[in-house]
């Protein structure tokens, strides 16, 4: 659903099994931080993500056997697993495309901070906002986006701009070499097969709650 | 994953299937923006969001029958009915904690209008932050939440606040009359049955991506 194409070789295993591994990672992250603790189980990370035992078992068995029966997982060991399979072992470096609110705080999230992303460029088309520095960045002119992307080969972008642009610039970035963009305009974008997207739609995300709650 | 229980009723529909919902009404939205179009199909739709036909057609079937064989849908009349279903036909006041630069960003952020929620209060703890003005609201001293929370029926949450603080929040919340939160803290958080919990972490969405790349 919000993804576009993927590559042949990960055609085996389900995406939505690929999306449940951050938030295990997050949770053994979590968990990793607490005095003392070095070792957990299917039944304690299911406890804490309402996720049942036998899913999170069978999410991990598609890429190895990675706990001991009885013991249960070394916390360290499955972060470093996990880590390897979703291709964090390198920080990847990021462009971000709109200097508005979203942008702003963006660039200033500490979220991605030793969770595999960077964020090392930001690019914005409003004359007033180039040239402006967001937590030690300089906004750069748009212009540059392509020149930029290709010359230092980079992968992932953020496209934080409104709905009008945001199909043109998507292009453009694909066209550069961009292969994940995560977008937070409040449009589908059509991208070519292998690349993904994911959308960032608060809305989206409270509609979906509103459909439980008593109007 | 993302959520905590459901009510009763709403147990014949599968989340997933309303989690498609808004994302069919925002396609709906943006067809109608377009000039001297009233009219769509389940393949339309289908192409624009890269889901099959025969997926829009099955989910929209578990509420009724919104098109006519060989003209398709009504634009306006289907959008109506999603919104009937979603619980969009109000506007639900939204409570935002935390006015920091994701809060900020809320506050300022244009996407909910006309889709069913208004932030109409900003709290938090610090001292230089309450009092401030952010898009026409003062912030709110977080003191005063479960008093206002009642005072206002308030029902919908947004929880703009670090890990360390988050859970404390959220328990708050629902004990005051919060049924529906929307997180931006990375944690998951342990709320009761019946209450609606979804997370916003881009990290997440960008580890999931980062599988399908080439380290």
């Amino acid at each position: 659903m919000g993804s576009g194409g993927k590559p042949a070789l990960a055609d085996e295993i389900p995406d939505i099994v690929i999306g449940r591994l951050p938030i295990y990672l997050r949770a053994l992250t979590n968990l990793s931080q607490e005095p003392d603790k070095t070792t957990t189980s299917s039944h304690e990370l299911g406890q804490r993500l309402g996720i049942s035992s036998a899913q999170i078992r069978k999410d991990l068995s598609h890429f190895g056997e990675f706990g001991k029966q009885g013991t249960g997982y070394n916390i360290n060991y499955l972060s470093d697993k996990l880590r390897q399979i979703l291709h964090l072992e390198q920080e990847w470096s990021v462009i971000l495309i709109g200097a508005g609110n979203i942008g702003h705080a963006l660039a200033s999230y500490q979220g991605f901070a030793h969770r595999g992303f960077a964020i090392q460029w930001i690019f914005d088309n409003d004359p007033d906002k180039i040239g402006q520095e967001i937590n030690r960045l300089t906004v750069q002119d748009v212009a540059d986006l392509s020149k930029t992307i290709q010359k230092e080969s980079i992968k992932v972008a953020i496209l934080a701009v409104p709905a009008s642009t945001a199909q043109s610039l998507a292009n453009q970035l694909v066209q550069a070499g961009i292969a994940s963009i995560l977008s937070y305009a409040p449009i589908n974008l059509k991208v070519p097969e292998g690349v993904q997207v994911r959308y960032n739609d608060p809305a989206i995300q409270m509609q979906r709650m509103a459909f439980y709650l008593e109007p």
